[in-house]
């Protein structure tokens, strides 16, 4: 089965695409608990869970290593840490929630009043429920998120204080895939898997690129090669990025995939230049959709080094509500139950169909140019007149009426308003007529 | 007289608009009742009631003569067809309407029950009364087309069926009409003249064309050769194609009229390109009239024809409210009431107004391009200052502030948001007075 | 103090810009009893005023010299104008306004009746306690203007009129001022001041004009040359074209000034070609500021000279509501009481930040250009990670994105959506930090 006779499967209904949601939430469920941050033994435990169902391979890049302007940072993990009151009742526990400790937080032992606390405490006072998700990566310092509604409740204390952490030289670690195709181009998908207890940001853009790579692998063959990569944000990038200059040249089209739950509709972010081949395969499918198609900011996800003008790669972002415009964005609101099987789904198909659109679309030429062909002596038309065109009829026409050669079966679907989809199948049936041709060149794909 | 001077005449009430609108509709009233199709005896009437008013030429094409992918079929002509119930009674018959017969259909001398009839029987349930117009030119068939009240009103029968029709060798039969021009360039109109009593589909276009035809051939003289083509529709127009190889690379500009009355607004259907010189000639006059633009699509009539990408011709399509976008569209009700003079008028004078850009569009140099003009020393501008500008004098402004030889009057006509005619006639008193000169190349016209 | 720095001052509130608006106010104030007309005594005391605070140079340019198209005038000096009653009351009085006679008017002493005056009587009869103002500049004519309730408050008269003026042969008096700067290339700043009591047209622009030649004297140093011109409308003008040939191809960027009084929201008229660079300068200056961008039309002020196809200048026009579009225009009702000094200071803000740009728009290169550079190791990103950037980070990771060696400041606040005296602050701070460095071509400017 091809990309596209799979896309069209899971269109048509004729296999279950809910299915394969609840298979991608099963995946988070199981991440959910670890404590990731941008080293350590999170990021290996889940690259292990991630090798369970995929033959992702793990690199190592020594503490210290240069990385352009960047460098790699010691190695943090967490055995403990915790507040507890004078009765030795933990009042903020790590172990209770990983979102309570601000990651790279530096060891502490102490015993503090409320007071000497609170410049160390983060609490979301207008979500007095929640707790919120704070980081300390390149400056030494520590603390604890907690929910405003547990401070209100503290006295003064005096509290133990206990951060029993490491950060010692060691690794910063990624996972890496290639599914090789029939051309050495490469089509690149990445996901950040720096985050601990957060299921949208970015376990669901992780179980989405899971579920994609499996179902690339499974394929009997695939015109471009994919690489999915596995990296903690930013400094996961750009150290990948430092090590790989031989594969950048080769990088044809990308996608950053984040946050692909929530209740809004899917967001394509352009790439910095804005006119790439992904950026029209991904705004036809998410504009299709109901999505949304935004310009280029140099703020977000991972899309902001490999748009670097240093590096200037054609990799957009595939995401549902952005970071930042949820309320739940970066607190512990953003739990399992805030990413719904159908919307994982929903982003899978339209990541597979973007992939449809970067295999399959193709510039053709129409082999019987002269006029419209009659397309009702090869059963291809209805016998009696007077009645409008079918949509299939159309999407023919369409491709036979825009084949010149030079104008790509996506250029059609955009100036007929029509699917993608649509037209390949239409192309297809033409092809098979011989009333077409692919006019591709040979040799770079 | 000139055509930018029939045009200004027509515009300003001295000649009388409507008058032409009238006649127009006297001249559909003629056609109305004879019973045409892609071939046959109705086809070769129809051009000779052209031909009282017009020289149009008159081509017949051999069945079974190849034209591209497509063949010359048998020639269809009709005797007689009912329907007639067991009192002899014409339930449903063809010369009370020529509709009631599936056009082409096979002869047929039957006694048949209703059960046994119904699948040759055509209605319209949403519109019980009205009759809809049905075809089966390329396939062996045949059928009645009839009021679905009228069908409610049948018992079973049985029914005498007499289709007494003949499908034979003869010939494709079309007119044609060159008005000869200074340059050897040509403008094609084209109208299809296959469908039997429908009245905007397509006697309007026709009717607007032979107007058009007429007022053109009355001119003393002409820029462009103008062609005028009534054909049936696709093959009609693919036979002519295949038939006129030299021509076609004379065509310039083209227009297909079709649906020039009704209700709805203009509607101008630009060419494949939709950069072509009529397609910015029609967009300006057909936006100022209160008009549509709209992008090519490859359904509709002719057009799909001159524009495929192996003939790749500049040809727009002119039409009031477009095919299957009314209810009358290809049915009993689209009848001589559903079209008024007003409308036929309208359309010929916007099809005058087309050609009139195409004639006299033309790129000048401002003669005095240093500063503006002393208007007022030439009579060209009000004497008492400190009031705004009169739109004569706006007129003139526009022209002066964009004649640099490379911006056409229909370019600053869009810039400035006025009637390229105001800006023709306003051209035509700066070069009077000495202050503008064409820049036109001479040679290629 | 920098032009940057002086428009950042003002921006903060660290200047009193409200100050500038009333000194703006106070000058007009002198100004505005003064009967000017595009020659003659009121001229010369118009720029009399401006000497007192700019080194103003007067140039006279004699009646009879040709230019291009147009001769210098006859000089048009009044002494008196009036029109008496039988008992010797004014009823119509020069002295009492200076809009009362026509600009241009011939001597008259007569007596006649309100009959035989009426020819020559221009009122408003919808505005009818307002003045309206009229000129006869090229046709040898005379006039009174006078409220349409004073006129229906006159008896058939006789009447003594009197014109006591003079038309003959002297000079068309205009005042130039070169600012110098690092670059000879030209920035030309252009104010009619023809018009006699009129506040907003175009006392409003004088006095802008003015006040920001006082601003950029004042700086130590600027990029380019500034040139600022006060001449007669249309004639004014066209005779310093005619004059300065050698000027003309060092004119880089320019502004006609004027009507930058009155409640109306700031509007920018594009240059003829509309994609000059102070066309995308002005655009981003009014747009931001809430105000109107308008196309180019041949009609307005010196613009429409500038902009003529002979010497094709890049030099568009600021105005608050243009001419014509509001009901004080060119009346009695255009005074000091409609411009008010808050309505001057912002379009005094928007010259000079329209002209920071000129100045100070850059490509730049990044320094660190694969991937983000890490802007917390040099103190300028926030240490604690997890919230959203502050707009400061904002501004620094915009210009970062785009500084590839060709894509301005400019067009990087246009993408970003960001005021473009951000841009430039945050491009300042990292060039200070090493990271990036400007891409200008030496020699050119």
């Amino acid at each position: 089965m091809s990309l596209a006779r799979q896309v069209d499967a899971l269109r048509s209904g004729e296999q279950d695409l809910l299915a394969v949601g609840e298979t991608m939430h099963a995946a988070m469920d199981r991440l959910y608990p670890i404590c990731r941050s941008i080293t350590g033994d999170g990021v290996r435990a889940t690259l292990d869970v991630l090798a369970e169902s995929l033959d992702v391979e793990r690199h190592g890049v020594p503490s210290g290593t240069q990385a352009f302007d960047w460098t790699v940072p010691d190695e943090w993990n967490v055995r403990d840490a915790y507040i507890a009151d004078r009765r030795g009742r933990r009042v903020v526990d790590f172990r209770r929630h990983n979102l309570h400790l601000v990651s790279y937080s530096v060891p502490v032992h102490a015993t503090m009043t409320l007071s000497e606390l609170l410049p160390h405490l983060h609490t979301l006072p207008d979500q007095p429920d929640w707790i919120p998700y704070r980081t300390t990566y390149y400056s030494r310092d520590w603390g604890f998120c907690l929910p405003e509604s547990r401070l209100r409740s503290m006295d003064e204390g005096p509290y133990d204080v206990v951060v029993d952490t490491t950060i010692e030289p060691g690794e910063l670690t990624y996972g890496e895939l290639v599914v090789p195709g029939d051309n050495p181009d490469e089509v690149m998908i990445s996901a950040h898997l720096c985050h601990p207890s957060l299921a949208n940001d970015n376990l669901a853009g992780i179980a989405v690129a899971v579920e994609v790579a499996r179902t690339l692998a499974a394929l009997p063959s695939r015109r471009y090669t994919y690489r999915f990569l596995f990296a903690p944000g930013t400094i996961g990038s750009i150290t990948w990025l430092s090590r790989n200059p031989r594969v950048l040249p080769r990088i044809r089209h990308g996608l950053v995939v984040t946050g692909l739950g929530g209740p809004g509709p899917l967001v394509y972010k352009r790439t910095r230049r804005g006119t790439r081949d992904v950026d029209g395969a991904a705004a036809h499918v998410v504009a299709r959709r109901g999505g949304e198609v935004r310009d280029y900011s140099p703020y977000g996800y991972d899309e902001r080094q490999f748009n670097a003008v240093g590096f200037d790669l054609p990799v957009g972002r595939l995401s549902r509500t952005p970071h930042g415009e949820y309320p739940e964005y970066h607190t512990s609101a953003d739990d399992l139950s805030f990413v719904k099987p159908a919307e994982l789904a929903e982003a899978y198909l339209a990541v597979l169909e973007i992939l449809d659109v970067l295999e399959n679309d193709e510039r053709y030429r129409n082999l019987s140019p002269h006029g419209e062909p009659q397309l009702g002596k090869r059963g291809l038309y209805p016998t009696t007149g007077g009645r409008q065109a079918t949509d299939a009829v159309m999407a023919m026409l369409w491709v036979l009426g825009y084949s010149d050669g030079s104008t790509s079966l996506l250029d059609t679907a955009a100036v007929a308003g029509v699917d993608f989809a649509d037209l390949r199948r239409a192309a297809a049936r033409l092809e098979a007529a011989g009333l077409l041709t692919a006019a591709r060149q040979t040799g770079t794909g």
